[in-house]
């Protein structure tokens, strides 16, 4: 019984997944970037380092450049004086100087270690007698203190991979190897309808009967929090020749299509009946999901299109259940790692076998104890749920809930907690 | 022992946070979005929601609104039979109807309940048996399949709070109680320099000796990640006078500055004499932290001045551990939550006691375990580890470190695991 019952059988997330993956022919365009404003792309190529580093070797320390050698034995009752050829500093050619048996130069942190040397011999441990002369105090042994050619990077080591977001050190060390330019994948382009009677933009005055298209909006939010580009938005009316015109021309300039409302089973039905006119490849209405039954997922000419709920709270399920791991499948990417809690559930979560449910929750602590309260959900239309929660229970397929006290893992999606 | 004895006694990391917070005038301006522009700032205020929501009575499903009182004995033997006053659709004032005992009214879900009605009969269970009369199978309480007004958001209820940053669902309830416009901390202003005459642009051709100032990239990644604008940013020779007037000439221009080489106490320490020269209200030098022991952290003028190591791991402890916790404090925001799992150390760690380790870490599975391997550290110049690695083992200052085997958390900071 109940308002989706005509939806048939509900389609498993996973199956989705798969089918839209198989449908889709759209994938982000690659373009190269400078490596310095790649910060946040995902990286569309796997680099491995063209050479070397450091490309020679360097001292690691203040001090002086010798042979290891000539250092043995050396003490503080017995030092060993060698004569200091010259100074070099990390800007330095490592060419500059050259050493022989008795001979060393003075060195900077990172500075090459000249022909002959193999040791470093740090500044405390030495004592400068004149210009050309100093006392060691201490031994070394061959490559003490050096940092040797190719001990940090070794020519063909994997810098960045593809499919993984540029992150501040994968910057610092494409630099260090003066990589210019990296392929990254191009922001994907998207059009957002809000469609329905009653929506209205945002900041008119709203006349009784008119809502503002919040679910519209919340969709581009999502988007672009995951860099793509909304080119389009619009409120349409619920009527499907108007919807199937506006779908069809937005098709030939962005990748996908995004619509909320106008997806329940109800007296009216119009974005499902606009894409079905369409020809779909693929038509999936109804997913195995709470909130988001009513969701259609299609596939028009290659590109796929989400008819979401007019409901936020539905619309942000599927948006996180189907959209994201498939927009990290288009950019060959894995998804991002998100900050997990376990607690003790305060009450009963009860979901329908082969539904996954996404359930809003507050967590808190108390006695340095962690629970997690389910919030009231009376219908996906409850949106203030979305503000009170600072976390998201998923419930999965093979589960029917869990019982009061039961320890239950948390996607935690604020900061306060 | 060692080259960093000269840096004299360390200041722990929560002592240099404490002397930043007290001693810094400047605070990111206040700007007002278009809500709709406004995910993935921070909110630089607490909006209450102006009124209830729903502002009215809604359907919250398909079917009949009826006096429940009407209802009341409905059966499929005994059906009870209403006259149907008109229809409602979502996008219809309040006022359109109002209904009278032995009335009802057809409604779409999000339709307003008309005056006299106070419960919804789904349409499942009633039957049309001409234009004006139904049939109604079953009773429904008062309120049954209605979405009572303020049900959802009460005038008063806290939408976004200061200091949090804007998500999605922020956006769809803002946009939901039509508040198009929100206070959010505008991007701070930076300069990055990198300093040392061996340091060289990225892209040029490399001579020997010359090395890429990577560090700076990186710092400015890591700033742009946290919606910083850097408007400056250049390589400075090892002159102090030099130094001094470019950091002179920034602070006119930027909130605060980053530079990177010249703090070690080596035979040059440019950056540190160029700062001191600058006559600061606050300079540490010297943090308790490894690496990144010989940053200095500087206030002039009431902005803050940070001087990074050259080395780009040291740089990244030191922006973790000091500069993150103080770009929140800025905007009145909590640390974002970070990934974290525990796992069994494969190798034991040793950190000086009162230093704060950061130790980037191989975070792996075998066998259903969780494994961490702490990469090689041979010195802060060891750039592959912030590749190599998956994670950040942070190791407090009232530890010693740990040993092999021990259960030790992490935090992951890459997708790939």
């Amino acid at each position: 019984m109940g308002k989706y019952k005509e939806l048939g059988k509900l389609t498993p997330i996973s199956k989705v997944l798969d089918e839209l993956k198989r449908n889709v022919k759209i994938r982000p365009k690659i373009v190269e970037k400078l490596t310095v404003d790649s910060v946040g792309f995902i990286s569309a190529e796997t680099i491995q380092s063209p050479f070397d580093f450091p490309p020679y070797n360097r001292s690691a320390v203040d001090g002086y450049a010798v042979r290891a050698e000539d250092t043995y034995g050396a003490s503080t009752l017995n030092p060993i004086v060698l004569k200091v050829k010259g100074f070099m500093h990390a800007s330095d050619s490592p060419e500059k100087y050259s050493i022989d048996e008795g001979e060393c130069v003075e060195v900077t942190t990172g500075a090459p270690v000249p022909k002959g040397a193999n040791a470093v011999v740090m500044v405390e441990y030495t004592k400068r007698i004149s210009k050309e002369i100093i006392e060691i105090y201490h031994p070394i042994p061959p490559l003490g203190n050096v940092s040797a050619k190719g001990e940090d990077v070794r020519k063909g080591d994997i810098i960045v991979k593809i499919g993984e977001v540029i992150r501040p050190w994968h910057i610092g060390l494409l630099t260090t190897l003066n990589i210019s330019k990296i392929k990254v994948y191009d922001k994907l382009k998207a059009a957002v309808f809000g469609i329905g009677d009653e929506l209205v933009p945002l900041g008119e005055k709203i006349k009784p009967g008119k809502i503002v298209s919040s679910t519209l909006y919340l969709i581009e939010a999502f988007l672009k929090e995951r860099n793509v580009s909304v080119l389009i938005k619009d409120i349409l009316p619920d009527d499907v020749s108007v919807i199937c015109g506006e779908i069809h021309e937005a098709l030939k300039k962005v990748d996908m299509i995004f619509t909320s409302g106008g997806t329940s089973v109800g007296v009216k039905d119009y974005t499902i009946e606009a894409i079905k006119k369409l020809k779909p490849e693929l038509m999936i209405h109804g997913l195995a999901i709470k909130p988001g039954r009513p969701a259609g997922i299609a596939v028009i000419k290659g590109k796929p299109v989400f008819a979401l709920s007019g409901y936020p709270v539905a619309a942000l399920a599927v948006l996180s259940a189907v959209y994201e791991p498939f927009h990290y499948f288009l950019h060959n990417s894995a998804l991002p790692l998100k900050p997990k809690v376990k607690g003790i559930l305060t009450r009963r979560i009860y979901v329908e076998p082969g539904i996954r449910g996404y359930v809003r929750v507050k967590v808190f602590k108390r006695e340095s104890k962690v629970f997690v309260e389910p919030l009231a959900v009376t219908g996906s239309g409850i949106l203030s749920t979305m503000v009170k929660g600072n976390g998201v229970l998923i419930v999965p397929e093979n589960v029917e809930g869990f019982d009061e006290g039961d320890m239950v893992e948390v996607e935690l999606i604020s900061q306060l907690f």
